[in-house]
């Protein structure tokens, strides 16, 4: 299994840092986020990729469908996951209709059952646009703790059932260590994903959880997650694609980014591909 | 639904507090936890109980199975809910063997399914004991952000696969709104449980979740649960039984217990009984 730098684990770096530092660190995929392609620019990233050789194995992130403006917004998204040959773009669904991520509680719906129906209207809409671009689109399950504010997609299942209606080659589904280690069923789901896994990334689970739960993410061996029998499964499912690793964490975004390139290479190498 | 106090609810006061708290707010039952029984004495907390014509609903609590001398205090917590006549004991199964709840990580155990595997054994072990003395165990599923130090027993399925073998009057299980609203299966699940329920606890679940995790219960009305679904469902799953207000949170705790009881009530009366 490849190793792929999700580019927000060194957060403080720019695109062409994060691609300086793969090629640097001998990692060979790359997993972009929106918005700092669009601040360095997504023609100069497209020709800074082809340049480096890396591969794009994801970009970060559409979604959000419970809230406004989520169908243009959807087909940018999915505009530049084309245009930057990236293997999936990542969904994350968004949470209760009104309810901002890390905000107060302002006027917002309780309607937890009309949220996740929203899923599924809005994949109708924007899978045969992802078809015609090419992109394949991946649902990505998000801990319950994110229930509220970002995805009321909280389980592998649940993500597999939304995704059921649709072809495996344009709607998959993400499996991040973080966010399904906990689930009694999550290596029933990954060997019932097969080919529907779309991307798999990798991260620890920290304990105590962090003042902001945002921030519970930490590197492969520094949380409580046994990893071999999650990847084992992923593997036994047939996914062949690359494995990203992706970390948001204060303490690793505030050190060096090339001792977090370091660290992150080395646990790979024995947590993840060993 | 009759409201019962959830002494927790209330920290602050003693046993003898709690109670006459209660009755000065018309509330008939109560839900105990062994410390402060402990602290206030058995024989005592029973004639108090008794003089003043409260209903026990539920004791608080047992389990923890991964931790050491399991056996011995679950024992002894079973003869408590005995002599306090209590509808139900908690039971809260725990975490990765050696995880530590709220402490920084040290050696540990990063074997989920065997820590699965021990609440089974211990059930069990206590089925029989509880049986002869007459007392109900209440498993609860505990929220999955709970999973690595408190409760490997993560939703209400897992809970129900886990009390199956045993008669439903001496196992059944916990409905927590706080711990299982999220679940996208929650309400089949409600209506399997059937007889199975022991309990009903309900609270909110705040936005954005506090600095400590535990404490992310909150007054029903002051998060993000929609009450009526799940309490339907308990109802029409045949549950008769109190339903308690159980709330960790600082705010509340640093109130004056008297104005929580009466917004307890209030809220109660509107959201949960109406």
């Amino acid at each position: 299994m490849r190793l792929s730098l999700n580019q927000w684990t060194t957060r403080s770096w720019t695109v062409a840092e994060a691609v300086d530092g793969c090629v640097r660190h001998g990692v060979e995929a790359i997993g972009l986020w929106r918005q700092d392609v669009a601040a360095y620019g997504l023609d100069k990233t497209i020709a800074l990729i082809d340049e480096s050789g890396l591969s794009v194995s994801s970009l970060c992130r559409g979604g959000f469908f419970t809230g406004p403006d989520w169908e243009a917004d959807n087909r940018a998204a999915i505009d530049e996951a084309a245009a930057l040959s990236a293997d999936c773009l990542v969904l994350v669904v968004g949470g209760l209709p009104g309810v901002t991520p890390g905000g107060p509680l302002g006027g917002f719906s309780r309607d937890l059952a009309d949220a996740r129906r929203r899923g599924a209207d809005a994949l109708a809409v924007l899978a045969p646009y992802a078809r015609d671009k090419g992109v394949r689109l991946a649902l990505e399950p998000l801990h319950p703790m994110y229930c509220a504010d970002r995805a009321v997609l909280s389980t592998l299942k649940q993500a597999l059932d939304l995704a059921e209606p649709h072809d495996p080659a344009v709607v998959g589904v993400v499996v991040d260590t973080f966010h399904v280690w906990w689930d009694p069923e999550v290596l029933d789901q990954i060997a019932r994903a097969g080919e529907r896994i779309a991307s798999y990334q990798v991260c620890d689970f920290l304990h105590p959880v962090p003042s902001d739960i945002l921030l519970a993410r930490g590197m492969m061996g520094d949380g409580v997650i046994d990893f071999a029998p999650l990847t084992e499964a992923v593997r036994a499912a047939g996914y062949r694609g690359d494995v990203e690793v992706e970390i948001f964490n204060a303490d690793l975004w505030a050190a060096a980014p090339d001792s977090v390139m370091s660290l992150m290479v080395d646990r790979f190498a024995g947590l993840i591909a060993g």
